[in-house]
């Protein structure tokens, strides 16, 4: 096959905030009410004003090192297009946005080429330049952060948005960097094939970003990290061309792919992508159950992935994370689809929402979730149903744009990601949710387990609490310390 | 619970062969009859000589330093102590050994702890000696070949034999370097778990053995490479020591683990490994299955590995690895047990024979068995029923005493792995068989699918000749290099 190019065209997001202004939808009634007793948050939100960035530093011989690299329509040098390169999507970028003013990288350069990208990684060197890659711009971990010893160029890869190649006997594809999430998927979809990999994150991501900071998706139990899908990167460095990988798998020495996977663009550029795909499944179920405690929903999902039997889905809330989910909704939405049952059953109204999803066809689904059931029911799991997974998978990708609307209204919104051994889970819940109370007083901590391997599980947390009105940055850092020494203490990863 | 010694006692092979002498039995005399009918080979077997070490040239301070570290009973320099870790057990090192004489260490040290270990890197350090780690002794690579700018310690781990710890929530297990696979599955039946990883050397070779050379099991479809069940590893270097690997997964930053993963003691001494385990299975179906042709079996496993249905053992055999097992099993065995069923069935004479192998409990085999069988049908597989499973299984270590046979009888045996893409396996198949054709007239080239990825297999050749009277050594790194280049030619990975 030829390669092909992605055909949606590039939509920018706004430099402070998430994604498709039209698409933000303020928050909901019960959520203001909410915010006003709960943190004392103002009823009426105030939008963000404009954001100013230094003037350019790039002096003359660099720019036009540059402009030799790529061609002149390639290089950017006006304020909008340096600020759109300016931060990821943390709180603290979004903190620090809102306050008006940012650093920002002095030039953005396009490349077309991997012979484009090696031209303007000499130029930098040449003229003392730092190097960002830039991909989707959605890292919360400082990914694209412009800080140098010097001039920093924003080498931005949207224009590297071919699907290269698919084997469909080998089930491997090569992607180019730049490909964001939704056009990877419909690529692929022309071959009746998906990558599976669907990272909050996905409507701006992109397939060389997805590599470089080793993402993991929501339906990662079934399809795995996005680290266990690549099977090889070509990647450019100032001594040269890389090419990681090879094979179905290797087992001969080293693995160096795997030091690349990760590095956040440290050691090059990233410019192919080769990853594992799959035949596009039919169909999908997304169920919501019900636990009463925290603790039977750990050990049924353990149970679940010990035996082999986990679901493509297996998202756990905690009890603080079930009752916000559900105060926020109102009666209108999630409660009100709960209904009565889950509402008036003793002990589950205080209890665990789980939503379990399978993909693929039918008949299988139906034989996947028939051996599942029986575990959960031994951890008196009770099923309320389709709807409020399929609301969810609707809305996967619109936490981003509630972060907006909390942000307008004055709260600290954050979220931080762990793994730990089953054996010391709950210990680790336990450190974490300690930890961001004491910094954050009067804070709600919210969990889901997200990603369930063999010897442990993931933990999403989400914190919700008043913003300092004079220090906001140092509040959130303080509070991310805090919880950065319990989860070391209490022997889990940081992601 | 209390760390627990490996309680079998250390059975040192003979240094010219493998392991136990009283389990060679001799070559089968339908396999005699045969070797001289394709190869000319002598119906009388030569048994190798004694083989001699040149002296130590450790000097006084030298050793002076090893003997304070890890103290005098554990430090051994006698001809017997040295041979015995001169070499691995490759083709070529048994041929060497075979010559009568071979370099070997100059001293063999035995450390009993980690800082034990410590101080026999910091002594080697200050004299200037090369370290080899010594485990099981079973490379087929040259990793413990005692080759180095000056002279050479080797750093044999067989008294850290323990299991240190289990955590039977998160199935986990902390072991000592030298434990071997007996020992380790024996430690870990007490607790009702199992490592599962069965590699052909899994009688002698250790837990940092198979940590230290990313090694690949007989089960390894359905259980994973050994590089894919370390969490985690503690490694001693001359800068101190590393502890890499946390928690369940990481997906933070760059893979050092990976890195060590493979790296044949390079990079510093293991002196902990963290492994995942599971629980011990109940039972297990070993059943094999005839396909017409080679490509319908490679297009039976492929479709069953895509689906995620694949057994935990999946070993398919071409056209001649099949015949050679027929043939040299005599009608008194395989060809016995196959009966008239395979033989007398049109296209099934001329085919290739798979075993498949289950794990597990009863019901659950018979499930999974269940969904396997259409495909299997669909690619006109025949089953046979489980003798030959059984029978493989049973001698699934067996193969390594063969070779000393073989080697006496003045043959040629050896055996190469790569793997490939499914989309790029048959031409990979080819070329090496070719490559191996045109250095080695006359020989046999056998091969066998031995474990399943979704996007390719691994393929594992042996190649039968005559062994060359007056080079031996030359004879095979010709037909190495040729078949490496075959490999690397067509896309592959070497091994």
């Amino acid at each position: 096959m030829g390669s092909t190019h992605a055909t949606t065209p590039v939509h920018d997001m706004p430099p402070v905030g998430w994604g498709d202004p039209n698409r933000r939808t303020g928050l909901p009634a019960a959520a203001a009410t909410w915010l006003q007793a709960e943190f004392g948050l103002p009823v009426a939100p105030a939008s963000p004003g404009p954001v100013r960035v230094p003037a350019s530093t790039l002096d003359d011989l660099s720019l036009a090192a540059l402009l030799t690299a790529v061609g002149p329509e390639h290089v950017l040098l006006e304020d909008p297009a340096r600020l759109l390169r300016a931060a990821g999507k943390s709180y603290l970028d979004l903190v620090r946005m809102r306050s008006g003013s940012v650093c920002a990288p002095d030039a953005v350069v396009l490349p077309g080429t991997a012979a484009e990208v090696r031209a303007v990684l000499a130029a930098c060197a040449a003229h003392g330049l730092t190097v960002v890659p830039f991909g989707g711009g959605t890292s919360v971990v400082g990914g694209v952060s412009p800080i140098g010893p010097s001039p920093v160029v924003s080498l931005d890869l949207r224009r590297m948005d071919r699907l290269l190649s698919v084997d469909p006997v080998s089930l491997t594809a090569v992607f180019e960097p730049g490909v964001r999430g939704p056009d990877a998927e419909a690529l692929l979809a022309a071959h009746d094939l998906t990558l599976g990999h669907f990272p909050q994150s996905f409507e701006y991501a992109t397939i060389g970003g997805f590599a470089a900071t080793r993402s993991a998706g929501q339906a990662s139990s079934g399809y795995g990290r996005f680290d266990e899908m690549v099977l090889g990167l070509v990647v450019q460095t100032p001594a040269g061309e890389l090419r990681l990988g090879r094979g179905a798998a290797s087992a001969a020495g080293p693995d160096l792919l795997g030091l690349m996977l990760g590095s956040e663009g440290a050691f090059g550029v990233i410019t192919e992508v080769t990853v594992r795909v799959r035949p596009k499944p039919g169909t999908g179920r997304y169920e919501a159950f019900f636990f009463k405690t925290w603790e039977d929903g750990l050990a049924a999902l353990r149970a679940l992935e010990q035996a082999g039997l986990a679901p493509d889905v297996a998202r756990l809330s905690d009890p603080d994370e079930t009752r916000v989910q559900l105060t926020l909704a109102g009666t209108d939405g999630l409660k009100g689809r709960l209904g009565r049952k889950v509402l008036s059953a003793r002990g589950y109204a205080t209890g665990c929402l789980a939503i379990l999803g399978w993909d693929g066809a039918a008949a299988s689904i139906a034989d996947r979730r028939k051996v599942v059931l029986p575990v959960l029911k031994s951890r008196g799991a009770m099923s309320v149903g389709t709807s409020i997974g399929d609301r969810w998978k609707h809305g996967r990708y619109d936490g981003p744009y509630l972060r907006d609307d909390l942000l307008d209204a004055g709260a600290l919104v954050e979220t931080l990601e762990t793994s730990a051994l089953w054996s010391q889970l709950p210990s680790t819940w336990t450190a974490v949710r300690t930890a961001l109370s004491a910094q954050l007083p009067g804070c709600v901590v919210m969990c889901h387990v997200s990603h369930l391997y063999p010897q442990g599980a993931s933990l999403y947390f989400t914190v919700l609490a008043a913003q300092s009105a004079t220090d906001p940055v140092t509040q959130w850092q303080n509070a991310k310390d805090a919880a950065g020494h319990a989860l070391v203490a209490s022997g889990a990863t940081i992601t």
